[in-house]
């Protein structure tokens, strides 16, 4: 990896609203995970390194109950994750069958996972509830993953939401739903993130006191002046 | 009918995740109503009869004002409803006109229906949720039906949500949505869906305490030994 | 405006789904803006003229951060917005980028505007929550407008949700989310909404005292005198 | 019916653009069938009373090969058609399985009906062209129709793209597509439609010798009287 | 304008696959127009300044049979369009409305405009081909424009296929589709064109003959050397 | 491989609507690669072994003009194609952007590809069909697969049009589409599949001699009996 877990913890102070622009600035408008949204309310933002899976379309020869046994199952994925990862899963944006219940949740809890986004679905929502597993998804189906998933592996490039993501690229999603971080642009998004944070509160406050917005957001020289004459030890 | 009301009792014990996996072990994947979800947040599980109801795109010399005093109305089909029936409208996913609003739900609840199921929406969803009358559906819209769809007819096969629906199939709504049960599969479903229920239950506290998925879940020989040792009177 | 702001109060006792059926009743169909729905929970009705502004899809070469600061910008066209009015923001249904944050938000609750809708999301939903400022979307994202929108002007004809809405139509968005009332049928929906209101609160009673509904509602010559006998004063 | 196997004879020569106009001024907006264009080039304009089919979703317990032999089965609605009908099969939009091949649209030319309107698809689409029966289709899919749908009944009212068919409705289609017109509606399009026609191609005349299109499409008083004035014994 | 009608003539001879790669290298990758592709067959390539044209949704008020003959309808805007141009109609991916027929399409030929591009679809669809104007849309739909769509204005910004088109931009258009280059880099598109369509057809020849891809497409040092070799002059 | 390319040939007479019947009977609903179409007229039936492709969505910093002499890139994985295997393109549906152009077919044709399947589209239509590779593909675009795609790799399980696809199933496409053989199945198919074209035929011929549809379509026992009759040998 070329960033340690505590350059992560840095990301944590850092919205994916103040991410997604920082990205911008460096060109990449197609980081931002579509459909994805928290399932419970008051989840806290997550950052982490991308541990990716993969789902194909059903076939009813491949996506049965008894595959779920498997040595390629989505149980033998979930035991191989690192503690402080985040799941990225693929389900293609499928809705009629969920990645996912609750007792799978509660093992990717136990075992420090850090959170779920996935395109797709998950079951038995009120159990997945229960275990306080931070997840980020479409919405619920009752009906499993064989309903209407073939999973074919991890730890490998994959879609979610539209968006190209590789196994150690990191994730951070919060309230607004999830972004993906290359893992070469982790550097600058955490230089430019925080100051990035606190030109905003400080235009929050602008505004508050009834500054209209040309030439404060974005800010002119002049408002940048004004802002840096407020920042301590300037 | 091929059941019996007490029969349905005994499957409010059993959740849509249950339920959809054994009727995929009969072969069936196809029985997940998409796109429809509880409108009030801790309703209960309903379990009945489907009562259904069918529309057609609104056209523009029948879908009128005025139709809705006709022999043929959706209050019409409203007062031939039985108490204990679980009402499925086919409204062909429609999003921008109301299947029903507050005064219509006032009058299911107070026939004894169960409960909606549309893969449409419903309007003035403040009156609807006011009559505390449990509905699953895509959402709301203030357009009377009307404006949208055109009525034809109840008791009927119908679509909803993608999955056929015939007058007497059974249908279970909790949080995760809704799944129709064909009536000659309620038996199997009866006999397999809280055996099911308890063994999840049990693999669930093995999780709690850290077992690993693999070998239980689904469980192998020894997990199911070991589960079968925990239960009273085996 | 061939309305008066005193006429606009009126409305704010009168639902969108009996607007809706006004409306119907005048040959309008296509009055409802899909797919838009209130951002939190508990926002009152709100009322006023429109205030468009129009979104074409991002072209690399035109939406740039730089093209924040223009004289043509989303800032410009706040600032220039009246007290009172609802802003509607053409977003052609886009979902990957929002449209405004919190900032914005809060500079048009500072200016007196009455709310938002739009068929796009807004970004940074927690800080948009915290400046109180009423919002009808289709949900959220963090990237900013520029990601994936061109901003190309204000008070120009636009589409919201699929449906046509000019400067100086009247928006009303409550809990089932918002319609379009044309200039020139102001005055009627005022005349029928309140009498219409006040039929269906009484129709409400009469089926909560177990009375069917054909005959009711719509109600036949009988229930109407029936009615009739309750209204104060007639 | 309201009308007669002769007065059909007359809309063959009414263009189904001509035939949606004359609807709209009679405000019928909601006539076209979308998504429905003939499969062969060169196929003339058929017209006919409306024979309706129905489809839902397939349901495995259902929809097999087996059901295809019972006495309620695709066969069986074929061998109910009347000659000069106009076949028109509600597939719910469904683009993944053909409602009928080259054996069946075989037997419907033998049989004497006019022709095949779908929302849905056809399969071994050679085949099918090599019987030269006319159909208007979406497309082509080779699996069964059970793959993905079950058949439930026919001259039930049905939707075929989006727009509601009754029985006896009568079906226009040409190179643009199908239409339908209300069975009550007939006499208006018929007197109509020739008129409107003849205005039409004596326009184009007009638009081909130069004349600028303002006051000429639509005509004014003076392209009017222009236009009467070529009408032989006016 | 910032270019010159022969400048346009160099265009001619590239192709959209061609300039679609020369604008992606100089950062633009939403420069293709989705959904339009040619009516007729053998339509040759046309290239012009775009014109453009907006509709919104149709509002029953407003886009009414009569609205045809006002001084804001696209007779008016069709009266307005240079010769050359290219109109590039904005109908929101409307697909059940024509925004043509054959009577306007034969009149923007007399006004000797090159070409019509849109995101819709166009009516009588046997009566435009007759006139032989060259067509780029999404199919073919009987009803006028009124029944779906409210005409709005023109020479305005638009969007078309989900790209933002202003007026003045260039149009190419051939059996491909649609591209438009922003007035701005016309010239850089023309001085790349040419060069790459020649490198393109030189490696052409050298796959005929068998040489592998790799190092031969993109071209390495070595390939761009031989090619070199190639060319007259050089 | 568990077959041989003989007995791949004898598929070359078997329909893709007789497999899919024959899948179905299987159990196999969902091998149909939903919106695929032949590119030219009178492209032949194909058949062979899946050589399968993957994209992801593109990502500014992964899909540049440089990736394109990667050795990674799409390039190198037609480098790598045996003779008289079929591609098997994942382009997730993607209309935008196309995979190929008539370069690359070209060398697909030199090195003796059977054919391309894609849910996506190619670039420059008439060079493409200038090569007179086969293709079914969704249409066509100009920008090249950078503009919208990102390349991931080759012969690993892909989706294609809703359909789970390996290495080294078998696809067989024709005018109705593609469809996907699972490898274990292939004898089946083939045991079966001649025999059904066979009775199919039979059948056909009986309508058109004027024998009614029930009984004959499917078979009953009496009509097995005559069709034996007809079969030399038997």
């Amino acid at each position: 990896m070329t960033y340690l877990q505590n350059d992560l913890a840095q990301l944590a102070t850092v919205s994916t609203a103040t991410i997604t622009m920082v990205l911008l600035k460096h060109g990449l408008r197609n980081v931002w995970l579509r459909g994805t949204r928290p399932l419970g309310t008051g989840q806290h933002r997550i950052v982490g390194p991308a541990f990716t899976m993969r789902f194909l379309p059903a076939r009813e020869d491949l996506a049965t109950p008894a595959s779920l046994a498997s040595g390629r199952s989505t149980r033998a994925a979930i035991e191989d994750m690192p503690a402080g990862s985040v799941v990225v899963v693929d389900a293609m944006g499928t809705t009629d069958a969920g990645v996912f219940g609750d007792i799978l949740c509660a093992r990717m809890k136990a075992r420090g996972v850090a959170g779920l986004v996935t395109d797709g679905v998950v079951r038995d929502v009120s159990g997945v509830l229960g275990t306080r597993f931070p997840v980020w998804c479409q919405g619920t189906a009752a009906p499993p993953s064989v309903a209407g998933l073939t999973f074919v592996g991890w730890q490998e490039p994959v879609a979610c939401g539209g968006v190209a993501v590789f196994p150690d690229d990191v994730i951070v999603a919060d309230d607004d739903g999830a972004v993906v971080i290359p893992k070469a642009l982790i550097g600058q998004v955490i230089a430019a993130g925080a100051d990035q944070e606190r030109l905003e509160a400080w235009i929050m406050t602008e505004v508050e006191r009834g500054v209209p917005l040309l030439g404060l957001y974005p800010p002119n020289a002049d408002a940048l002046a004004r802002y840096a004459a407020t920042k301590p030890g300037i």
